[in-house]
């Protein structure tokens, strides 16, 4: 029984997920290494092998050696090296096998120095993210990486790897093709042009919009999109996927109702929901969907309803006081988060999990 | 050595701004029950015993839990009462002084039904936030409460609490005086018609920005304002603090630097300083606010730099390149949050304390 805010995630729905892109990938000839950042869960990792695969991404040395604890042995690190935890990042690379990320000379020799362990190296791409990455026209920069890595014996250049994160302000097919193509044109030139000195290097891309659409990725070697796995209000509003889709919702219980003005309090805030919105047409801004409970599991979005304000523990629903009438306090509401990353970042030890 | 991203806690800062608010309480001959929801801490809490207070609240059952375990024995659960977890409530009621908020006649009939120990009860009142709490007309509510409390023997009236949230939007100390003035004129108007049936009531008030800024609280017999131990950027901005009286960063490894444009990458985001943000004149939209490294502790802010994207871990400065010129990868930087009960509670299990 839900007391407190809980994360539920249906296996069914994961599954389904999980399928859909290990079998587009298998279609593309790509391999599926997905980002473990959005479930973080053990148990969510077995529904992949259950799918044949056996590579995960992962955002931080922390989760890196979760998942090796888990049974996890090809593990990408893809964020810029912390050269911080070099200890942690050796200790790893004594156990798996493991793939981290550079985008400068200075980590790259670092790594040189310091690496007792045998790793992978990719080659962090800005593809127009400007987040992280090196401009794909700094061929001087990435080639005095290339030199670095080829002096050092424990490190291996396994290919360019690049994140369009800004295929997530994209609306609709048209604009996520956009980038996709823009970004794999950047990548193949890349990788024509130095496939002479690493005859095996390959392309690593990945995010969920363009992986949710996008049919034909015999471009890529490899895809890491992570958030497919469960969806959220933000991908439907992308157009990744349909309400249905969506693997996860938060259930909260509810302590006030407010009939007089429209408004439930639930219990479930910021440190539940985090402070994640998006802006929905007709609605302004919103944290999250209330959907109708049935059984353990759920079903259609409440016509009208949303999460409308989250404080740190508190939740205001939005809802017509029709839908209101039928609620008591001490009922729960679940709710279909815009965010599904951070919010199962943040329930991670408050997990149950709908097995059929 | 910082590895990870951390919050830093100056023990110094935090014992001045708890003294500061001791001080007021105790001029003012009004009790102070701070909201221990910002900081989470048991050692925290100590500092707070050691400045003669004893009475705490918090914002959730599982807190409440937290701090009674780390000997606190007089806590006000000031959020609606989750009716779903009686069991962890009659399981702390039996242990220490509980005091519970109540909005409703269902949750107060539930409590008759189903209390086991003695609790206190507040009853919360909207004085205009809109977010919980009864209409301050409403008497017919409000006496009904009464009426189910007076039947049950677990229960005792406290008072009326009341929390003006919307204080949190004001600027400046004459928008949050009139807030104040508003609020305690509401409460003092129920606290004068219902001081004969309840002859010890009391009326329970709190929010940082109108504890920080109001010097005459001697219309409120209890203050339970939060924030104020750490403050933050947000505070500053209010007019609640000066940059100097904040008492945590997060402190952050840099993993690139991107001069060119005036950027530093850290590793640090919306998982641990949670994604709420601010609008700070001439920068747009922040989520922290870089100051300079000084020992163990941090000095003046860094003029121009600001935190201004965080993704799930990876967080975006923008800096003069001048101020990058001195940057290392696998540096640490130190970021004032904009909300520091957000950022506490995402690093619980990753603080440092600076003890002088």
């Amino acid at each position: 029984m839900i007391k407190k805010p809980t994360l539920i995630i249906d296996k069914e729905r994961c599954v389904k997920n999980i399928r859909f892109m290990a079998q587009k990938a298998s279609r593309n000839n790509t391999d599926l290494r997905p980002h473990f950042k959005t479930h973080q869960q053990a148990e969510v990792g077995k529904w992949f092998v259950e799918e044949g695969i056996e590579k995960a991404t992962v955002s931080s040395v922390s989760m890196a050696r979760y998942f090796a604890d888990n049974g996890w042995n090809d593990i990408t690190i893809a964020f810029p090296v912390n050269i911080l935890e070099i200890e942690e990042i050796n200790e790893l690379a004594r156990k798996v096998r493991l793939n981290l990320l550079l985008e400068s000379a200075y980590s790259t020799q670092f790594l040189k120095d310091n690496l007792t362990h045998n790793v992978g190296i990719f080659i962090k791409i800005d593809v127009g993210t400007k987040r992280t990455g090196i401009d794909p026209e700094n061929s001087g920069l990435i080639e005095s990486i290339f030199d670095i890595i080829d002096e050092s014996p424990e490190m291996m250049f396994k290919g360019f790897l690049a994140h369009a994160g800004h295929s997530y302000s994209c609306k609709g097919n048209e604009e996520i093709s956009s980038v996709y193509n823009e970004a794999i044109f950047i990548l193949q030139k890349l990788k024509r042009k130095y496939h002479q000195r690493y005859t095996d290097l390959i392309i690593s891309y990945g995010d969920t919009p363009t992986c949710s659409i996008i049919e034909d990725f015999s471009a890529i070697d490899e895809i890491r999109a992570g958030n497919f796995v469960f969806y959220d209000v933000t991908q439907w509003q992308i157009g990744s996927c349909e309400i249905k889709d969506i693997a996860v919702v938060v259930e909260c219980p509810i302590v006030a109702l407010h009939p007089q003005r429209n408004e439930v309090v639930i219990y479930g805030g910021g440190i539940h929901f985090s402070k994640d919105r998006i802006e929905l047409e007709g609605f302004g801004t919103i944290y999250g969907i209330p959907v109708y409970h049935r059984g353990e599991g759920w079903g259609e979005i409440i016509q009208g309803a949303f999460l409308k304000r989250v404080s740190q523990e508190h939740g205001i629903v939005a809802m017509k006081a029709e839908d209101i009438s039928v609620l008591s306090i001490g009922d729960t509401i679940k709710i279909l988060p815009v965010h599904s990353c951070m919010a199962a970042d943040l329930l991670r030890n408050d997990v149950e999990f709908k097995i059929n």
